[in-house]
């Protein structure tokens, strides 16, 4: 089933959307928002899906309306936790290269992960504020998925039957702020503001055969001012799995429902897909020209991060979003 | 007024509780939580102030009933978010100078804050539960705020009208796990399990001359079981203010109603006050013997922490927790 928020107080009002993304039902009757359904997951899960599939069949034709993601809040607008990882290593392997520094062997086998700031998440349209261009604003289009609870020491195993959503998202990134802040040594502060979600979150089975080994198997695309910019596979070079992800949070304590989990910018070693991000661009520049040419984005830059099913329909709906100042 | 959460569901009951923490009124008329309130709080703010005014006049002796906090959820039992500085400066030197680093100049004028997990935050006399000893468990006694919404950019002195309420926290951190986490370079994820927080939360007001300069000029008390740990002030050495941390985030983001900013582990220089955390007591053995004696929390290890007004009474009553394994 898809399900998305739409904008209506701090929460959304949680809404059942078609699967061809087309029209929606309200759902006041199961829960007022997705963080209400994910509360109780076990009992919302099932008249939430009732609802879907009559939608899906043409039972809920009397009161479906159309579907506009331009009404669309984050799924979860705020939410208790939104974490992110870096599981595409190519990715943080151009990083590396590009400043001649040693990947860590590390990296390998322990993921790299970030809490970020979940207090505003924004809507697929919102846009990007920013209140200096001169920070270096930089889209990173990643999958993120939504847990229910997960208990302290959940395995990898385990933790994939925690995976109760998936979404796409937008994490913004201030480049030109993270070398100083990343160089106080405990993380992003500053350098993380809101990040943005897809129209929809979908559960699993709707990804088809293309959600296994806990991966999402489809390529990512990306469009900058209306160009095309990139569409590397989300599965085929994801080191760790959005399982592992779980499970290496759940080391050290619980996860609450409504957990936000990211993947890490997309990202694959062959250029011809090109990037999820204009710094993995830029990196490349730098390897092979010595230095970066292509800018951050500036005011009035947009951004489109879609992904298609097999069939070339979007199953998340597109996040679309201009770069305005504050 | 104080307020506090009594367990019941995910978010806990808003009370209101009276100013000697003996009794306190149920407010279901004016919020179901304290993030309720907090969302409305131009509006919930003035219902909450009369009935916390009735019930310190007398006049709500009629439905009044015994305040416990063993019955109490964190105020917040989740938060949207938790971020945490580093604002005695006194602490961090002393962390450099054990492991002789020197102290960035920058770091007497750019506050140093971390984003915490604040998707499980306990409750005042819940345990602290670990899966391994080894891990090296300290407590963090800390001053914490809850703000209201705070636009992109707002500066110091008009932040300091954001500080809602105040309360105690204890910032759990896994030591041994810190070092390996914080190379990896994003910051504590595995290193910051669930922190711990007062039984009430208190408007600044209920801080009589104590609140100035947006700093709380009172000592903060730590034993350790049982024992004498601490009592350093926590507003002369304050490097930065409450106000100062708040405005530092929202150099790139607004933040959320019900934003938690905490203040980093007290410490002042004069070692007659003790300490707020062990890593701190082990710096100093470490700078004076060559290398700590004093062992991180074991189970069954109890820790209380607590603020006393100028009569030698509880403001925000004690957080008191026992070490327990998974």
């Amino acid at each position: 089933m898809k399900l998305a928020s739409l904008k209506h107080g701090r929460d959304g009002r949680l809404v059942v959307v078609s699967r061809d993304l087309a029209r929606y039902v309200e759902v006041p009757e199961i829960a007022a928002t997705l963080q209400a359904a994910l509360d109780d997951w076990a009992n919302t899960a099932l008249h939430l899906r009732q609802v879907s599939d009559d939608l899906n069949a043409g039972r809920r034709d009397h009161d479906a309306k159309p579907f506009d993601p331009a009404e669309c809040a984050a799924p979860l607008p705020r939410a208790y936790q939104w974490v992110d990882g870096s599981a595409y290593l190519n990715h943080v392997e151009l990083v590396r290269k590009a400043r001649n520094a040693e990947m860590p062997p590390s990296f390998y086998s322990d993921p790299l992960m970030y809490q970020g700031g979940s207090d505003d998440l924004l809507g697929a349209r919102d846009p990007i504020t920013i209140r200096d261009e001169a920070w270096g604003t930089d889209l990173e289009a990643e999958v993120a998925v939504i847990t229910d609870d997960v208990a302290i020491g959940t395995s990898a195993a385990d933790a994939a039957k925690h995976v109760r959503l998936v979404m796409l998202v937008n994490d913004v990134s201030l480049r030109n702020l993270i070398p100083t802040e990343l160089a106080k040594g405990f993380g992003f502060v500053l350098s993380k503001p809101a990040s943005a979600f897809s129209p929809v979150a979908v559960t699993p089975d709707e990804l088809e055969g293309h959600w296994h080994g806990d991966r999402l198997h489809l390529p990512l695309r990306v469009w900058l001012n209306g160009e095309w910019f990139g569409e590397p596979n989300a599965g085929e070079e994801m080191t760790f799995s959005h399982a592992d992800l779980i499970a290496h949070l759940a080391q050290t304590r619980r996860l609450g429902a409504g957990s936000i989990v990211g993947s890490g910018t997309i990202s694959n070693k062959d250029r011809a897909r090109g990037s999820c991000c204009l710094a993995e661009v830029r990196m490349i520049e730098t390897i092979e020209q010595g230095k970066p040419s292509t800018p951050f984005l500036k005011a009035g830059d947009t951004v489109k991060i879609d992904m298609w099913d097999s069939d070339g329909k979007s199953i998340f709906g597109s996040i679309e979003q201009t770069v305005v100042l504050a």
